[in-house]
């Protein structure tokens, strides 16, 4: 990453992006005048994922995913004077630092912004940790909020697409409530990651308009009412007003200065600018160049998030939310997801790929991925005579069903690995596609795809995605998207632009329309997803329930 | 096989059996007291299956399977003296000599039983050959017939299920017709091999029951008229009485003598008794002791077939065929099918057995489908969550539908590939109980299963199938089941027994009952029998047609 600057560039302003994953946090160095990157730096979290036990060897029940706070500041300490020291850039050049997280991911804390699992005495309580986005263990709680606010006819659930997930704040919230009433009592604030570590950086508690809307539920100026609440558990009805409600930021304005703590943490110097925070998904899109209405973002890795931003509100059945300013301050920013992507190849493999065929990739040179790339590539569309269903992670868009599950249809005696693995990735592209209709149906119109994350890599799941959604298909031309569009934000918090739309502009990177869609393969396409489409609804609307009952099922015989 | 007898056992009776396979004639000598199998031998055929080319280069079509009489000769010539000497039995101990054979395995012969192929001149001629019961290239011709059958109301239609396979004697013999008139008209008799191979051992041609009722529509006396042959193509009217026609003996009759010629190729007895022929699947109802109505016996290996004697008739929709005597003389000879059992297992062996399987199963001596079994072996009915239709290989009964495919439904990210093995093992299973169910529904009891071939060694298989079809499941107690039938037969028709049923209680071989139901186990598989059920008629009757679709644009692309 040192090779495109010289002293002079050296002395250029430049920001720095951190990018709170799953697993890690990477931190980036990027020049403002025209987003160049010059050093990156990545630290794994010391206590990964907590979802068997917590440090102290306390047992934790299934579907838990906790995290330890401490482990992002060391991201600071590591990654951050890492990366300026690999891109050869005095402290002094850095004019502000921007962050993005995996959300909903949250906490609680005390009111001077100490985590619970911190507080002496609290370190054995499950509940005082930091319940990763993929915590699935308030699933009985979100089911409740999304069954009374149907009943109650509750506005804002319309802007869910009709389902909160058992992922957001008030699902985490409500089961800390009941499981744990007394911590929830010491909660003073219920917070995502992504603001705490703002937080942590400024010394200021700035609540970011994105997961303030997307997972907090935050519309029109409001939250969920205190009667909703009361008649959810008289317990939360004063949730919002005495643990949520905070000033909202929006995305890209300062959220303070620096603090002499977090300058001693990562070297940069004390005062400069603070962006507010954001997430993963959604910062990429600027740092993908997608800041005008009906350019859709796709985040394609183990699962894939679709982001875009319109001038059009609508109500996209089955979409994640829609939140003003949610991707960019002033439009109405979309997102929906796919639960299974990458996971489903990288399953596949495990699960599928016969000795015969590792010793042929092994022979050359190939992982399996590859070599099953390159045997599927030659294949005309339908020529493999199979349809499979991608919902081995179930379905988060549209259907917004996490227990249904996947599907192959057509086998025969002759269907190959390959012929299997090219299904499934025509299958996850035949998902986008569903998505991308129901925001054409709803009146959001999508125009192009651009395509970021790991997947970018596969020329033919790429081509695939152009000719099954008859899309021009752009991809991010960084390997670091999101920390890229971390420091951008950081470049406009900072006043070196005056809007993310003139940093996107400089800074943000995408070469536009890299796959286009072959007429001849769409139309065969065409064929393929009206059958996708009729399995999709069969199976997914309620036709037959059978992989509810499969699952009850498995259930109820491994209790 | 030389273990059980001393030279007084040697010095009594025997007989021969002859079991004509796809690829491999084995021969087989019985003890006539008690069926003892004294020795075996086998020889495979030296075209084994001719699917690319004649022996002289000539190109074949796809679909087409033919194969070489000569080589059934070599099967006389070599297997029978080697069996006997492995015997250590005596020729003049042998009475009589018994042959079963696959079908419908047919060719063209001239007056004197002499095969075309045989014919100077005529040995690059495709036509001229045996077309083995898997020759495919007729499926025109059979659509043809079985609709005009049914536009005509036809009355044998509905003894077949309704449909007319390809394989049959009439759709290959318009085949012939219609592509090589000129070999049509040199033809003067259309025989089935297992009648071919009874004249060229005892001189005298006679038509078995149960090839010319299930294979030759002769019903209740009388072939499809000349009328319905005329509408089918002018040229064919004449087929039945110029060409089929012929008198019919009975299962386990006398055929005849052995002639000086076939005396001398097998080392036998000149004018000991030969046997009417047989067929493979049914020939094995006697040997695993089903000669009472109610006792199904299953000949599970690449493919099943289910065979039922009953006395009692009807129309039992999707079945192969009811014929009088086409199993036991004086009963109702059922027969029905899956086109994929094993060869299912073995596709799933070939295409999903990961790499990291292969090593454990190597390191614990397992093959893979042992090491599979075993890994599946301990689940709980519905803990792998799956449930998969069994058609890799198309549906016989009771949907008749070569286009269909296979399904899986289910799959998540943890599923593994003992899981799928174990729901393609049950979906056989559930393949089975449709099967007995559409008999118990048309009025015909199935009281007990009994289970022949290769499949019978694998336990969980074979549990598997009591629990999901209620029933006892018996199993053969041979691994020579067609063969031990065929020398049964033989035994019969050389008098040492007054008719089969006698000799099937002497000389049959079944472990009765071997695997019971058990009920909790049964009661969970009813849940799932009713999802397979569900996606059965979903996928095969026509609500969703998505497999011929897949199929037709399979072809369509791949032309």
């Amino acid at each position: 990453m040192n090779t495109d600057h010289d002293d002079r560039a050296n002395l250029e302003p430049c920001v720095v992006g951190v990018d709170y994953g799953t697993l890690s946090g990477r931190a980036v160095v990027v020049r403002v005048r025209d987003g160049a990157e010059l050093g990156t730096a990545e630290h794994p979290y010391a206590h990964a994922v907590l979802d068997r036990e917590l440090p102290d060897g306390t047992g934790l029940p299934p579907d838990w995913a906790l995290q330890v706070p401490a482990d992002y500041i060391d991201v600071l300490r590591i990654a951050v004077p890492e990366a300026l020291t690999r891109a050869g850039v005095r402290p002094e050049q850095v004019i502000g630092i921007g962050t993005d997280f995996t959300a909903c991911t949250v906490l609680p804390v005390l009111a001077d912004g100490i985590p619970l699992c911190e507080v002496p005495g609290l370190a054995g309580r499950p509940h005082a940790y930091v319940k990763l986005w993929r915590h699935h263990a308030a699933q009985a709680q979100a089911d409740r909020i999304t069954a009374l606010a149907a009943e109650r006819k509750e506005p804002w659930l319309a802007r869910y697409g009709g389902k909160i997930s058992s992922e957001w704040e008030f699902a985490k919230a409500l089961q800390l409530l009941e499981e744990d009433p007394e911590l929830y009592a010491l909660t003073d604030r219920w917070l995502e990651a992504a603001d705490w570590i703002v937080w942590r950086l400024c010394g200021t508690y700035v609540r970011n308009a994105c997961t303030a809307g997307y997972k907090g539920q935050f519309q029109d100026g409001a939250y969920p009412s205190r009667e909703y609440l009361a008649a959810l558990n008289p317990g939360f009805a004063d949730f919002v007003t005495a643990k949520l409600e905070h000033p909202i930021g929006q995305l890209g304005d300062l959220a303070g200065r620096l603090t002499a703590e977090a300058a001693a943490w990562t070297g940069l110097p004390e005062g400069i600018a603070v962006c507010v925070g954001n997430v993963d998904a959604h910062v990429t899109a600027p740092a993908a160049t997608a800041v005008e209405p009906g350019r859709m973002v796709a985040i394609m890795g183990t699962s894939t998030c679709h982001v875009m931003s319109s001038d059009q509100w609508a109500e996209v059945p089955g979409m994640c939310g829609v939140v003003k300013g949610g991707i960019l301050p002033g439009l109405w920013g979309y997102e929906a997801g796919q639960s299974g992507v990458g996971d489903i190849f990288g399953w596949f493999v495990r699960t599928g790929f016969p000795a015969s065929y590792a010793e042929e990739a092994a022979a050359l040179g190939r992982d399996a991925h590859e070599h099953l790339t390159a045997l599927a590539a030659g294949q005309r569309v339908g020529e493999h005579g199979l349809i499979a269903l991608d919902w081995q992670s179930g379905n988060r868009s549209v259907l917004v069903d996490h227990d249904l599950s996947g599907v192959v249809v057509g086998l025969t005696l002759s269907t190959r690995p390959e012929d299997v693995y090219r299904a499934l990735l025509e299958a996850t592209a035949f998902g986008t596609r569903t998505i991308i209709e129901a925001f054409e149906a709803a009146g959001v119109p999508v125009e192009e795809l651009i395509v970021a994350g790991g997947l970018t890599k596969n020329a033919l799941l790429m081509q695939i995605y152009a000719d099954v959604t008859r899309k021009p298909l752009g991809v991010i031309d960084s390997a670091q998207g999101p920390a890229l569009g971390a420091a951008m934000h950081a470049a406009v918090a900072a006043g070196a632009y005056p809007d993310i739309r003139a940093a996107a502009r400089t800074m943000g990177k995408a070469r536009p329309a890299v796959y286009l869609p072959d007429p001849e393969r769409a139309a065969a396409y065409d064929r393929l997803y009206a059958e996708y489409r009729l399995l999709h609804d069969y199976f997914g609307r309620g036709a037959n329930e059978v992989m509810h009952r499969l699952r009850r099922l498995r259930v109820e015989v491994s209790a």
